[in-house]
């Protein structure tokens, strides 16, 4: 089941650089771990902001709600979540 | 070079139904030919709305303008685009 | 699973009084059929307004957006879905 | 006399991870407190965000506030009260 | 019980002069006669505009949305109800 | 002559809690001085927020400035002010 | 005292032109009696809308309100009126 | 040639009121040399909040940059600048 | 001296088609004489819209009035105008 | 390829004048470098605030957001960006 979500990072200004740094790492390595069991299905960089656009398929809300609060940035995102479903014109299988 | 689309179709009330089937008709055929060509790379319906959000792969922001202005739903159409680029954490090699 | 739902319904001006009503009727059967399903769990007005607040469990965003395509009202409705999930405080079993 | 209730959490950077942890406890005390009392009926997690959507049974607005106002985490929340009644096509007995 | 509630009328352009004229005496005799019941407390017009301050004295919520859906006006008016409760601060007894 | 004043209260989190006591108490002895002599006409709390619903009565806008400047909370409140007049409808001779 | 106020003009697509020529005839003159009797201050279009930027001179919120509901054009504007009064770095007298 | 700006100071909670009293002074007097020069025509305070209303007389675009950018509470201060130009419907000769 | 001005069209559904072609066609006509005249400097369409973004070079306010209020779309258009100053880092001479 | 992009600077108050000087210095230099190579086509101050109107002329998406993302007060910007093409009135060549 898919979903559109949009992360916004807001770090606040006085966080050590080497404290943000290993926050990053771990969110990459997070995420990218996702990606290979096909969870977080897609992932772009918003042009010009520190937002990004994904689409996730997750088994239900439960399930999407854990993947998001174990982000390692959960604590400094602004998160939005809208529920998609299949659209009657579309042609790909699998953008159900 | 990808774009996130999100559309909303507002139809006036007093649009004959005969008239709005033809349009959704075109529009559905339309939508179709840019998916086989590779144009027009996802199509979800947002679960509850008359409103889509779509990603699309055009050579530049003039190709863009292009098949959106040409969509048959067009003239009743909110359109927002929003410009996208490759994140460095995904590992899709074609999400760029 | 549960999802909140908002609907504003918004008829026009110059709807015909009986062509209202018979709407409102179908909406009324519509909703207490999906309601004894198990299905529309909660319906509530939102006092001084032409509004409601619905929690719907769904078997997934599909099905849901279904039951929302399927209003008698639909097309002169604006929706607005939330999904929700179970919150670590609660009690009540089946607020999953 | 039922109100749906929307919490938003917001805490500040700099405070001590026990000091939120004493609070969250306290919270999650004096809330199924209530649950059992049956003031706090419904207690939902809005997926993705640090919010959550409730609804509340209280004798009148004078109890809601005192229940609100008491809330642990009240001094570091954004609350949204809305006054909900009876819909004429709702079939639960309850929801009044 | 006090709720703030405000009020803005929105007549369509194409409403005969006649037709609005009756239902704004209609809606006058409807409030005065809560006025006089000491239901409708106060009511004030915020200058410039066609909107009104009002303070309703209601039973419950339930009370409320039975004096606001029978306003003559009411299919033509925009309405936002927020609840009230004593202020610690107040001396007026009876602005509970 | 009447306004209607909405003011909300944001103290910064680090704000020592005796200081905050202090200036509460201040404001409270302030704005009952106020009622006392008429001036001060209603105050609501706003169920849920640390926000009130005011109406003053004023000799002129010069007038009212005054008071709310004087306020002892003043550097810490969002205040938003609409004038208010006489309603044909209203029935209250003091509600001008 | 003074008031800030801001009139936006919105006729309808439909009114016949010799309708609104009339109208804005008759808003020309009443706007202009009123800034011969002192009472319309300042009266300043806003580059590139049909909507202007006022200063009126009233003797109370009852007298604004008469003269802003007294404009030809009044059915057709969005009003937004801000109380003012002097600043204490002013020079001028009369910006009281 | 004349602009509407409306300014609204932020001083941050922790400047030292001494900093504050310092650079307000020199803010009163920078604003009283550009009234007696004609530049700063009128200057309101707007009721309840610390915001003004200011209507600047400078010979383009630049010269009002200049102007603002040179206040002593510019680093605090939201600015809102609006182009106005004469109303038809004006008498007055120098409201240009 | 420069403005950024942009201009929505939100021309009426019931407009003729050939009476919309032909405003448009003026619409083109004005829009490219004062582009000859060096007045009207920019015009881009932004994507996906019925929406452009434009730099006008005008003597003063009055002038870019004159020339937007001028235009002959200009009753069904949105604009927003932002005076636009010479920022200190460019390096082109006439961006001033 | 050309881009609307509006950027607005916030540093925050507690940011030492000389760190503040050095990275505006390092910005001024970027940006003219970006000038001088034909990408950053126009840059302009809007009057009265901390922020400017840009238009950049870049190969693609990617190449945008690696210039946005290498400026120099990136991490203090608000930025947001939107894609424009040739206007079908535009006679200046080089406005594609």
């Amino acid at each position: 089941m898919l979903y559109q979500v949009e992360m916004t990072v807001l770090l606040p200004n006085d966080m050590p650089p080497e404290v943000a740094s290993e926050i990053k790492a771990k969110e990459k390595a997070y995420s990218q771990d996702l990606q290979r069991q096909g969870i977080w299905r897609h992932l772009w960089r918003i042009v010009g902001e520190y937002r990004n656009l994904s689409i996730l398929d997750c088994r239900d809300n439960e399930h999407l709600h854990e993947v998001l609060s174990g982000l390692p940035l959960f604590p400094w995102m602004e998160i939005k979540v809208t529920p998609l479903c299949r659209h009657p014109s579309s042609i790909r299988e699998d953008d159900r």
